[in-house]
């Protein structure tokens, strides 16, 4: 698993989504009320997206995108981060393009001109602090194999690809010519699974991709984990990809997250919050932290602490990017 | 101080700015780079806000403006507010219509056509949560007198006014048109002065309202307390305007709030607080719970309970509009 290429350029050079979320609280209700799949991703187009904005309430506006999140996290913990990703050529595209290089993140897919416009993400949030996500792709689903930097993928420690982004077909051709120039470089992929819809129809794609060593981390909560396995008890989903995949990260929301790595197998409770005001990028954060220890080599338990701590941050407020300053959580807590 | 017209349409109608913020986390170090003034509201031009903005981090982007914050936490608390403010008729604009109607708010100040575009606030957050805010007003700072809606005014049990307003001409001769129709119709005027800056090139006006009775509830921190009366004491300041504002509210930050109320003076501490992460718009939540209890005749000591309260949830995150519902907070604690 070492790197054939000393100091590489980037630790985490990241595929996905290029979006910005709207957040709004929301009755429990209106879930129903407006025909919603509580708790889920649900992809929409522009009508159904307009409609639904009508009918949220107060908004955040916050960039997003499940990798982009990661990379936020990482790179607020002193990673070396690029991400690729389509935007189009508006205000959202800017905004989201700011955010991203703001956080310290090279950032080079050039914008798209015309329709569709950047993609955004309409984001209910219930009073569980659940997260009900209604995704109007736009822009995101059409970036092409030519936007990506293979140097730059080739310099990279770390590939993380966002499996969101499997679904349409010129971001899946894209990735897989990514995961080939990462391999061909002696680089490690790392991939989360993202959502349940995304393994019922690329299942068998994933497995393809496992069965050929072509996946060094996996990223999972315990419902993709069942789903990709296609085995419902946890541990023994678990066990089955031993020997497959190098790292598996299998996350259980309030009941922490599991680990196994090259055989060892570590286990976290999640961190203990005063309130959980919004579960959006839980997943997305706890990836940033695992990470971060990953590359820098830190024993697993303290992956797996990092992960909890920067998933916590970023359920207590609105909005899947960290608000404060992740490293000093890191060294505080887990030093 | 009872309402002549019984039964009044809204709780309360308020007059602001009409602005988003953009806020974003910052280091110390980048507020003298940028020329900052630490923990101030500066006014910028277009080409100074773009400049800034370059230099800003990740961004949050919320609704904003002092009195609109205040209303949407006090529509959240079961109030009926109405907003008079100025958006133009572009993207922002429609953002913050969106938020200030989704808040349950009424909102009917036609947007305005052309140049300059909707206001905005670059929030700069240090890592001690202080804000320091560069506000571009744009179309907010040509409210005409036309746009107010004298009506809603006059069936209004209290008039809330925006001190930062009171600085551009337009809205200054609409709040004072504003003052003369609530008080004609035997309404409440509350005025919150918003910033010594404010002070500076307006006492005297405010002075002159205070002495002639045009003011029934005044909001101040300590330092535009001061600023205000003259007297830097604290306590000397408070009293001197004992018989000439029925109720002043003076809010000292982690050092609690104070008010004397006809003759009554009641005293609170700041809530305790886990971790504050922003004090943008802690002045504004607080005026919402307090101004809450006290349309709801709620003794003194509870109104600055519940101002505690608001404000304690506002600065647990980024953003000036409240993330959990604030009635059950209230509910919950104050009873």
């Amino acid at each position: 698993m070492s790197d054939q290429t000393p100091d590489p350029r980037y630790d985490v050079i990241a595929i996905g989504n290029a979006i910005v979320d709207v957040l709004a609280h929301s009755r429990d209700e209106a879930i129903e009320e407006l025909g919603l799949t509580r708790g889920g991703m649900t992809l929409v187009d522009t009508a159904r997206a307009a409609e639904l904005y009508a009918h949220m309430g107060q908004t955040t506006q916050v960039s997003g995108g499940s990798a982009a999140n990661t990379l936020a996290g990482l790179a607020m913990l002193g990673a070396r981060c690029a991400f690729i990703g389509q935007v189009a050529d508006d205000t959202l595209g800017e905004v989201f393009a700011h955010d991203v290089r703001a956080a310290d993140i090279a950032f080079g897919t050039p914008a798209r001109a015309g329709d569709p416009p950047t993609g955004r993400c309409l984001i209910f949030v219930t009073d569980d602090a659940q997260r009900t996500m209604n995704t109007f792709l736009g822009a995101s689903q059409f970036l092409p194999a030519e936007a990506l930097d293979l140097d730059a993928i080739a310099d990279s420690a770390v590939l993380y690809l966002e499996g969101y982004l499997w679904d349409p077909e010129e971001p899946r051709l894209a990735m897989r010519k990514a995961i080939e120039t990462a391999k061909g470089a002696g680089r490690r992929v790392a991939f989360t699974l993202s959502d349940t819809f995304v393994i019922d129809r690329h299942g068998d794609d994933f497995r393809e991709l496992i069965a050929q060593g072509q996946v060094d981390i996996l990223f999972a909560n315990a419902v993709e984990l069942a789903s990709l396995t296609g085995i419902a008890d946890f541990e023994e989903g678990l066990a089955s990809l031993t020997g497959k995949v190098p790292v598996v990260v299998a996350t259980r929301g309030e009941h922490g997250a599991v680990a196994i790595a090259h055989g060892e197998r570590a286990e976290v409770p999640a961190e203990p919050i005063e309130r959980v005001v919004d579960t959006t990028g839980a997943g997305d954060l706890f990836a940033a932290g695992f990470l971060f220890g990953h590359v820098r080599g830190r024993p697993l338990a303290d992956c797996l602490r990092m992960g909890a701590i920067c998933a916590r941050e970023v359920i207590s407020h609105f909005g899947a990017r960290p608000e404060v300053d992740l490293a000093g959580l890191i060294a505080e807590q887990v030093g």
